[in-house]
């Protein structure tokens, strides 16, 4: 891995490269998953009756809620640093994120016995923060949230110093081939366990599940379109893959945290444009009634960022955009919601 | 099925009718699931990495929570009544229930093409009440709701003058061998998919969970402790399984309202006495706490009644008393909570 990711990439209009449209490949997914089989949970596969009924499909909800950490993110950590040399293992890893990111990177630090530094806003939620410093209890000696102010810091560059001051690799949170891989064995567990797919809804952030999910899933199933999920008000992805240039947004104020990241990656982007089919865009109002539904009718606790493919399927659907019988997947993650917010998200 | 199930039975320190403990058997259990197979949902048995660590034992929880109607009683209630003759069937069913039960007999009348009329108190939960009404506009011609006054009415008499007017079956909540024999598919599914356990928590109201649960599991499990929980504040199983003769409550003001049954049924408590291990009795406190711990750690909406079972391990766990690397199987069920009991069951 390295550190230069973002310094090249993330200017509004700029083009994709498109010779990292290979980047990832079926066969890298699979590896992926020998990888992370016996370490990630292999999260189950949901029909809820009343939903298949509901949309006239058979939707399938791959439940990465209940993954480790609560989020698929575990799966492309863990994955991206499994495949770190001894050495580099020795020397650790950085990363930052306020999310579920974070988590993730310090419970595969315990697992792996690498020391990880993790850069964390000191206005991060206290259960994040909590629960990531809780992981690095169990990570080698030297682990450590390390929280800044980011009124006046970039964290970017302050991670650069830091890693490049201790030899510490960063892990980033999307943009790396080795993320994307980890990130779709969730696709690929979710074909291995109901079949072909007609259609396959995913969530979008930076694009590192997106990619990797549709990967695997065109090169697995006939003839499904896979669809990217954003918030109206975070947008980018949907309107860089209509332009096919990297459109921006910045600190837009959707519910849906996980998916304010303000542009695609590098790699995820031109994954994308290759593998993807279409997007759709959802309002706070439908992300807040299908956490609703989520709640009451699925019985499953799932953040605002994790419903975006739900949200996205329930638009289509209620459009006559899906066609009856269609057989259906969708990617939920992740499932930290805040007790203190259930009443202003779910009421 | 007979109406007369409840006229001998329910005094307090009446014995048990021992004969009746051989009144469901394994394979009536495994004939149960050929029935359910294709049309109840086979709800996955989860294991949560963090569950598992934070109680030094393997926990694998069989979510019925994830059942159609969002609760263990559809298993029973479509096993019930797809046992009828087509005559018995055709000129319908009845029952009386607040909860879960109503719910899981006007879908099944909806799926078998049953008449279905369900008495529900007036002031039953306004959610479900539309939702078993809802149900029931599938099923046939002359099915419905009946709500009636609680304080002035008895439901037992109502129905049963009701039922034999019109000729109807009522389907019992919990006290009836096929009833029970259903409800005991759930723990088969879970032995089926994780293998033997060395321990399996089930809730307990009226205890046909819990009577087909003990009956498969001692069938197919070697050395398996099959252990009841109840509230502490709903104690009458735990009292009669303890005492051997029916111990009773009345109107407990425990927030587990599927646990305010009165008393064990005929058929349930000689079953219970037969294959039962133990029972664990839980705290209003430990409930509300277990209830956060499925929302914020599980990611799973568990009703207070449906988390019983897993604050029972929780308690033993907190006890020293589940042997370190027990294979623990935990059945929660139901789901259904009100959004707007959230704040005060969590808070």
């Amino acid at each position: 891995m390295t550190t230069d990711v973002l310094e090249a990439w993330g200017a509004e209009g700029q083009a994709p490269d498109m010779t990292l449209a290979t980047c990832v490949t079926p066969d890298d997914v699979r590896r992926a998953l020998d990888v992370l089989r016996n370490v990630a949970i292999r999260t189950p596969s949901i029909e809820s009756a009343w939903l298949s009924e509901h949309v006239g499909a058979r939707v399938f909800l791959k439940c990465e809620n209940l993954q480790r950490v609560g989020a698929f993110k575990f799966r492309g950590a863990y994955h991206a640093m499994s495949r770190l040399s001894e050495a580099e293992r020795k020397r650790g890893v950085l990363t930052y994120s306020s999310g579920n990111h974070a988590q993730a990177v310090a419970h595969a630090a315990a697992l792996l016995g690498t020391r990880a530094v993790i850069l964390m806003p000191e206005n991060a939620p206290r259960v994040k923060l909590d629960r990531t410093t809780s992981f690095l209890e169990s990570a080698p000696e030297g682990s450590r949230v390390q929280t800044y102010d980011p009124v006046s810091v970039s964290r970017e560059e302050l991670g650069r110093a830091l890693a490049s001051d201790e030899g510490m690799t960063i892990v980033p949170p999307y943009d790396h081939p080795h993320v994307i891989a980890g990130q779709g064995t969730s696709a690929l567990e979710l074909i291995e366990d109901v079949g072909d797919l007609d259609r396959l809804y995913v969530c979008v952030g930076g694009g590192g599940l997106l990619s990797g999910s549709a990967v695997i899933a065109k090169d697995l199933c006939d003839a499904v379109s896979v669809i990217g999920a954003e918030p109206a008000l975070a947008d980018d992805g949907a309107r860089s893959f209509r332009d096919r240039v990297l459109r921006t947004v910045s600190n837009p104020a959707t519910i849906a945290d996980g998916a304010r990241t303000p542009y695609l990656g590098r790699h995820t982007f031109p994954l994308i444009l290759a593998h993807v089919d279409g997007f759709v865009t959802v309002s706070e109002d439908e992300l807040k009634a299908t956490m609703q539904i989520a709640f009451e009718r699925l019985r499953l606790v799932i953040e605002p960022s994790g419903v975006l493919g739900l949200a996205a399927m329930l638009q289509d659907a209620g459009a006559g955009r899906l066609s009856p019988g269609a057989k259906v997947g969708v990617v939920v993650s992740g499932g930290n919601v805040d007790l203190d917010a259930v009443p202003s998200l779910l009421g």
